[in-house]
């Protein structure tokens, strides 16, 4: 069967004017295909939750936020038939949909984090058929959406004083309004003192292997009006050199108890750039990213992607065939790079361990 | 006009069994196209001053080394046909000509030094006319080309012992057989190590934009049967946290007379990333790459290229129509972040100033 496309004349816009990444309407989900962007601006309609997982594999959906608040909406498309089921048995077919979708990528928490509260306010609603459960369900899933939107536009509302008049920022990979709801993670910053009408500029790292800053982050802040410049993600250490970075910004997959930071591929070497240039690096997150159960980053299971996203690039071989590959899709900051996490609730400040648990007293 | 292609079973193999590089063959230059390497492998004759201007600005020939060769090989493409001139206008041919040609790439001092060698070998040697003096010049290119092959080999006797069994290496773009003459200079240590049977792995940087650890130094280490791993430039800083990375070997294009070393574009991250790591950062050359009128390397020129390199893979666009982008193709290193100059005279240890000084006060 193939997927329902949605042109792009079709999806819905966001407060910031860009399209949105995922959006629940007469009881389906869509999702934004990123792995199309920028050439083509096409949503695709998600009709089983074999799909779903094949979407978040696929990375058509990612980001760790989007892929929680993806992860939601994905059970209901998971569970939608069997409402006519007994409570027990729904409730039963509930709990092995999420297991089976929360495989689905095995680094970023809010996967998990979406789907275990989806299971854990099954558990506590008191319906009194499957068809009420559903419903109340649905709610709660437009509900995690919602409040992901409040949570990313608060993160920029604590870290939009990060940025100056002619500051430089810059970040990695994308954890924009494509990755999260809205107005992103490290983005909300931007988003937030550009509204404000601060003139700065963002560099953006390319990110390989799949070229998510290119395709992604510089597409939506130069349709948000936003002044970016695209680099290869050698580049960094050049552009740091030169005195054009003043604060580094990235989102984040996983936070450990004690501020270790999982994040894409290739933060762990601007971490380590920018402590050497004294230029200060911030990790931009909503809470659903902290894993209060994992004590510190060397515990977080790091995904080993397919060789050919590194060999190939569409349908072109760019490497000999046969060659040996390495492909981990994150790598892990230890918190002592970290200047700060910007969150919901304002920027903790070092020890972590000390400031997560503080402000998260009522999470953990 | 077409060039003329040459199909691999017509290329010459060089001691490592590799294809040439550069081969004068019956008074024609020709160039193996490693723009098309690793999918296809030809060659391509160069029929007039300007071909050989822009496959060397078209990266067809690169790396500094080869440059050097390819140059002085390129001006008696471009003087052959003046041969019946009267002596002091073909001097003057010969000089402009090589000025002409000495613009095709501004960092790699070697371009310059293989034509400044060619230009004053020419107003050195005594010939009766055009005809002698071009005989006499094309044995001085012969003789530029064959040293480079020593020089190259030079440098791997003498680096070779950096490498142990179970060492990871890791370089970055292509300082290779296909850079150079042979053994080329950050991988002359690795093919001795090789030849001399010690079991090791290398890591190479794929090198964004162009791909060289992709396509180039991949292919070719693979061909000789060294085992080498593929990596995105942004994992690094992963690979060396895993303690993977004990000895990190790269090229050169040009280095300053206080050591300070322009190469690639992301050799000055890998750098301090290797100093952040405690693993020992060495750079590979010959004298012909240290410009001894450059006192540091604040200096030298940094060539920017063309945004399509970024923007861009094959024919398939991957950022955003009109996104600004920096493409600077090399960055420099400072002195202090390279532990030593392996060159074909030995290795030199810090400070450089005094060891280039004191090693080469023959060529300064």
């Amino acid at each position: 069967m193939n997927a329902v496309a949605v042109p792009e004349s079709d999806i819905p816009l966001n407060r910031l004017s860009l399209p949105e990444t995922i959006w629940w309407q007469d009881g389906d989900l869509f999702l934004l295909d990123q792995t199309q962007l920028p050439l083509t601006v096409v949503g695709e309609r998600q009709d089983t939750i074999e799909q779903v997982f094949a979407s978040i594999k696929a990375l058509k959906v990612r980001g760790a936020p989007a892929i929680g608040v993806a992860g939601a909406y994905g059970l209901l498309v998971g569970i939608r038939e069997q409402q006519g089921l007994p409570l027990p048995e729904f409730l039963a077919h509930i709990e092995s949909a999420a297991d089976m979708l929360g495989e689905a990528r095995p680094t970023a928490v809010n996967l998990k984090w979406g789907l275990n509260r989806m299971v854990q306010f099954a558990k506590a609603e008191s319906a009194a058929d499957g068809g009420q459960m559903y419903a109340a369900m649905a709610e709660e899933a437009i509900r995690i959406h919602e409040e992901d939107r409040e949570l990313c536009r608060m993160i920029g509302v604590h870290g939009a004083d990060l940025i100056k008049p002619g500051t430089g920022v810059l970040t990695h990979c994308n954890a924009g309004s494509l990755a999260t709801s809205e107005f992103g993670t490290a983005t909300s910053p931007m988003y937030v003192a550009h509204q404000d009408g601060v003139p700065f500029r963002v560099y953006a790292d390319e990110t390989r292997p799949l070229l998510q800053g290119a395709r992604l982050t510089s597409w939506e802040l130069q349709k948000a009006g936003i002044d970016v410049s695209l680099l290869t993600d050698n580049m960094a250490a050049h552009i740091m050199s030169q005195g054009l970075i003043d604060v580094v910004i990235v989102g984040t997959d996983r936070v450990a108890a004690n501020g270790d930071v999982a994040n894409k591929i290739g933060t762990l070497g601007v971490a380590i750039l920018a402590r050497h240039f004294n230029i200060p690096f911030y990790v931009a997150l909503p809470y659903s990213t902290i894993d209060f159960d994992m004590p510190a980053g060397d515990g977080i299971p790091i995904e080993e992607r397919e060789a050919d996203e590194v060999t190939s690039f569409g349908a072109r071989r760019t490497a000999p065939e046969d060659v040996q590959v390495r492909n981990p899709a994150f790598d892990v900051t230890p918190a002592e790079f970290v200047t700060g996490l910007i969150t919901e609730r304002g920027i903790l400040s070092p020890p972590y361990s000390e400031s997560i648990a503080a402000q998260y007293r009522d999470q953990g």
